[in-house]
């Protein structure tokens, strides 16, 4: 029962989102599997810069106005809301994920005063620890680790967590864990980069309180694009974020003299938009219309079994650290070896780019708008050729 | 002694800036004096973004290697200081204005800890005001008004003042101020929005310690553009800011569970640089090129002198209400006037673009790698043609 090339073709011609590869400019013979890391350019994207530029040209500071930059971080998380089960006034698309991570973290301890602790997994991606660090520093609270055994109780104010690690891929419970973390009051952060575009994510279903993302990895951005943040809308009035710039005044060209939040999630803006990456990102998305999460996660998951099949025949000395059940794993599949490093380096010559994870994890990402299944066949075909013997 | 359009086609006869304008592509017919506000495209920013898709398209997420992308907010922080009277490695670009005051500020505060007040004007940026309103709540702060009163003693940590008042263009006595604040032992903190690729700055004559600014007013970055920060070298490795993501750490891609602060200004970035936005940026700084600051403040001064001259003679029912003495004036003049919306709204109709600042300030930037004094005739003809008789 040997896989052959044939019958990945085959996945690929039975697979009805084959023709999306088209919205995405991916150079001939190389396989991407580092979506998961920096998402594929969209073709749309090059259009929307030179148009973005044709605008400016045109109306100068005008633009805000007649080019509609003025209402992109709504808009925009308006297109991210229905990717990660949000009502479309929950999410607004500014600054950075540890940005953002830093105002709800932050806004979550205010909500639960006298509270002493917040928790996060220490296997959780190490900028999400840095920025809880940071925080419990600031706030004098303290970190604990749930991974680590730190009770979940009622010193919680709020607990941070991703939906899907970055190292295994493995889809964290949302709902049970926010319920959780809800049992005992405290507020649930969750952390959907590595999640969002590729897999389905309901916010809503879960009960979630607050969330973050990256727009660069599934959603297609480009390198450094512009994050996303969610406020559920029961609570979206209590947020009290710590930079209070006039992005986020409820009347920023009155020049009043007291800062004061704008209605919903618009008082996490702190300062303009960055409307070129805004354009760009909103090009990006444009390769989601049409698609549903759930077509997404099928192709996904069609994938990333391709790759741990192939693997077991083929790539024998790699170790599965990934759960071996796709519908436990995100869009993602890793597996450790000691020599790791070198042989990504040495796929990546063959045109095989995945990436590395110290101290010995390779990750693969199956981006289901733009991964083929001969890719996948193609990627276990030459990294076979560099795996030490 | 009438002044005519023939003294204006003279005075840009002598110019030696004059051929900077075909840097930029304003459209015809439009007299923008608003670049104080969001600068004019530079010609270069088209061809760069085009580039930079390129770059995507070709190298993926090599492109933060191979395109420089990964080195971008230090390159662009070396090309930002040159205009600021900073050492290279003195200024990083990254973040925005307010979030970076936000950093730099509770940094300030941590170096003088025991000290109680915060300090800045009430005429300030309002963004400054929210920002700092917010930090002082934060840390339970006293926020204090150096205009209304408030003494600048021994109990202040730091003082915030922008080097050109956004209203009046008056520029502050950097020295001076600088000076008074050390010499109660607090730290000095300027926002140079608003002179910054105008008016020679000079961080490092005046001993400031920290500084923010913005780059889409007149460094021509575009809408939102990436901010930029400076820390005086000696107080580089004492700076702890409280945002402490993965993107200022010492070895981001170690993955280290414990966030270490990355060496010198490189620990104020918090998350993956904007790229998009940086590339744009870097094709808009060219244009200053070959130029230096004192160039830039004489052509910035002779606009604004024929203005003030040409409105003093066509425009008597506008109130000067920035300083009359050029050398103690950004690049910026500013009328008073009880219907200065409304006129502002006509003029635009006739294609001279200012801008409005309640409740009744006129603002005309003159940037000086673009406006001309033809420019500068033109604006005070149409601007007379609906002022209120």
């Amino acid at each position: 029962m040997t896989i052959t090339r044939a019958d990945a073709v085959r996945l690929d011609a039975a697979d009805p989102l084959a023709g999306l590869r088209d919205r995405f400019d991916i150079p001939e013979g190389v396989v991407y599997l580092d979506g998961n890391s920096l998402g594929a350019p969209p073709r749309a994207v090059a259009g929307a810069l030179a148009a973005f530029a044709d605008d400016w040209r045109r109306d100068l500071i005008g633009a805000w106005g007649s080019a509609g930059w003025g209402g992109l971080a709504a808009r925009l998380g308006t297109r991210v809301a229905r990717l990660v089960g949000a009502a479309e006034d929950e999410v607004i698309v500014t600054d950075t994920t540890s940005g953002n991570l830093f105002k709800l973290l932050v806004a979550a301890c205010r909500m639960r005063p006298g509270r002493s602790r917040v928790l996060i997994e220490a296997a959780n991606f190490p900028s999400d620890l840095y920025v809880a660090q940071g925080v419990c520093e600031l706030l004098g609270l303290e970190l604990g680790y749930l991974d680590e055994g730190a009770p979940l109780d009622e010193t919680v104010a709020v607990v941070v967590h991703s939906h899907v690690d970055f190292r295994t891929g493995e889809i964290a419970d949302m709902a049970g864990l926010t319920a959780r973390a809800h049992d005992v009051g405290a507020l649930m952060l969750w952390d959907l980069c590595h999640s969002a575009g590729a897999i389905p994510v309901d916010l809503t279903g879960a009960g979630a309180d607050l969330a973050v993302g990256c727009t660069y990895k599934y959603l297609n951005g480009g390198p450094g694009s512009p994050a996303y943040a969610y406020v559920a809308g029961r609570l979206q009035d209590r947020v009290r974020q710590p930079i209070t710039g006039w992005g986020g005044h409820a009347r920023r060209f009155a020049m009043a003299r007291e800062f004061e939040p704008a209605p919903g999630t618009a008082r996490l803006q702190v300062s303009q938009a960055p409307v070129i990456g805004m354009v760009a990102l909103d090009a990006a998305l444009d390769a989601f219309e049409g698609v549903t999460v759930e077509a997404l996660r099928d192709k996904a998951a069609s994938l990333g079994e391709l790759f741990v099949a192939l693997a077991a025949e083929r790539l024998p000395a790699l170790r599965l650290v990934s759960p071996r059940d796709p519908a436990a794993r995100g869009s993602q599949v890793s597996f450790a070896h000691p020599a790791a490093e070198r042989i990504l380096a040495e796929a990546a010559e063959r045109g095989v780019v995945g990436d590395f994870r110290p101290p010995e994890t390779m990750r693969f990402g199956f981006a289901p708008l733009y991964v083929r299944h001969v890719d996948v066949y193609e990627a276990v075909e030459r990294i076979a050729a560099v795996v030490p013997a």
